[in-house]
């Protein structure tokens, strides 16, 4: 199995996280691991775990720009080379070459001058796969929540989730349980309000719109249950009634799951043609540069995409580390023919 | 140091967790035990333990009535006697008699038969000890969380939070964390939005409401933070960095506190003249009468008020239990003296 490794914002912990990764000894040992990035960007990086992260170089770009990228700042060669690395990293998925996609943080005021007008890589990817019906999902510890609403202000919840769109996140959710290894699938679905609203007291959202929702799942032979009041659901599903959560809101779904995996909850994109998974945190500009970032995260994720990519290649070659220096189109350095087709 | 405990709704599971808490032999013995009900809605619990609580009974109060109550319906005399008790509770507190209250639950509907109209007893203890400035909060595990809303529509959220409620709630935890043994009384205190809004994309209540009332805070040198994104702050208090977490919702505070003290977590109403806990479980009418309640929170919302009312009174006398039967004067028994009086 091959998994491919986007380098994200290379002014961001993206690149510390993801050596730290490779170097840590915790990863699976079913893959192989392909780099999406710029060696002169991972140079001071690897510098650092010399020795330790053995790899194979395909191709010679190194765009020695990269080197002048300052740690805590976005900068405008840095967002369009992650940009580009995200670009590639999905054509290599799409045309088979690679089994699964982990990304690296990327910043959006970076992604934005680099011409993406998204909020966030979920989205991109989406766009870039042609993909209509997607979901983000968080795993950590115990739970796996996927979300009807992401990044989007509490008080337009309400009126953005509608039947329509959380029947759709019940069954991608359903539909990828499996890979999992939840053969069960049991799906608990989350209230908006507090107590389901208490019968309409506070809020009647959970009969206007999530219990249709539900009631349309289970007709389509889908073992969704709920509306669940958010304060005991995601207990139950850490006590093993449920397999998944499907949460309306951000902040329901990930604050629970943060109390459980605060540094190893890993961001899953549902519905996409390939695996993604991602770190669930993000640039951290604040401590970038400095060597003190966590790679938990980074490792559950690419450890997850793993697990979930198995059965999908046949291939499992012996572990190694496969760097892939591109520089991007974008920043004008010439198109590279793909090393990896020498695979 | 004398705790009284409202025997609540006796339809519900009140009466069943309080005898079980009484005979659970994990109460603190640094208190006498003083139930406010009647006997005779007490006596099928009693049996079950028998031999287990020791009581004293004073006067002779018990309304055969209360007998004919069936569990897991709303009965009218249940709900006064219910009511009764509380106000009895209240007298009892605000006179001296006792030096901290726990209420069992009660049944909202059942509230609204006896002519109390509040959201619950929250609202309606305020209202009987003219508090014009209180706030709940739920503790458990490591956490501490007080609420700037309660039971409200999520959609209702956003509007009903303002800088003059947050800054009250963080001044009325601020005021009681000595009692917790919270020395520092660091606050956390939580966005409304996720990422706290991510620098106004996904709402503004942050910078527009929230920001400013940490701050009038600060001006009164209290020692409070935010707004933390609600993903991150719970985690992060559970770590220890914060005394109490102020949240702007129900489940934003419920659902991370339940992940850590589901069967463990306790109410306690800041800002009454007297101390009051209570279990965070309702009547769970679809279990009353089974005999499977289980106590634990009833246990820790006694044992809370007991290390909230240290210092509160000098009174340490040997650990027993009163029960005082008392029928409830709604339903037309004659009322009797205070039989505390004797004690």
């Amino acid at each position: 199995m091959r998994i491919g490794i986007t380098l994200g914002d290379i002014a961001g912990i993206g690149p510390e996280v993801l050596v730290k990764a490779l170097a840590s000894g915790k990863l699976s040992r079913r893959a192989q691991y392909v780099v999406i990035g710029d060696f002169c960007a991972m140079g001071r990086e690897l510098e650092r775990v010399k020795g330790r992260v053995r790899f194979r170089l395909y191709g010679d770009d190194c765009n020695r720009a990269l080197k002048r990228v300052r740690h805590g700042f976005v900068h405008p060669l840095a967002a369009r080379s992650a940009a580009h690395w995200i670009e590639q990293g999905v054509e290599l998925c799409v045309d088979g070459t690679l089994d699964a996609l982990v990304t690296a943080p990327v910043n959006k005021q970076g992604l934005k001058l680099a011409g993406v007008n998204h909020s966030g890589q979920t989205e991109w990817l989406a766009e870039l796969t042609r993909t209509k019906k997607f979901a983000m999902m968080l795993a950590g510890g115990r739970l796996r929540v996927a979300l009807v609403t992401t990044h989007l202000a509490l008080s337009k919840v309400s009126k953005a989730i509608s039947r329509k769109k959380i029947l759709e996140v019940i069954e991608l959710t359903d539909s990828e349980l499996p890979r999992f290894g939840a053969r069960n699938r049991r799906i608990g679905v989350a209230a908006l309000n507090p107590h389901a609203g208490d019968g309409g007291l506070w809020g009647d959202e959970e009969t206007r719109i999530i219990a249709p929702a539900i009631a349309d799942a289970r007709r389509k032979k889908i073992n969704a249950v709920g509306p669940v009041p958010a304060d005991t659901l995601f207990h139950r599903a850490y006590e093993g009634e449920f397999d998944a959560v499907v949460a309306m809101y951000h902040d329901q779904g990930l604050a629970p799951l943060k109390m459980l995996a605060f540094d190893t909850g890993v961001n899953v994109t549902l519905g996409l043609p390939f695996i993604r998974t991602s770190p669930d945190h993000g640039t951290a500009y604040d401590i970038a540069g400095k060597g003190i970032a966590n790679p938990s995260s980074m490792i559950e994720a690419i450890n997850l995409a793993v697990k979930l990519g198995v059965g999908q290649s046949s291939f499992g070659g012996p572990r190694s580390v496969v760097a892939v220096p591109r520089s991007g189109r974008r920043d004008g350095a010439r198109p590279s023919k793909n090393p990896l087709n020498e695979l």
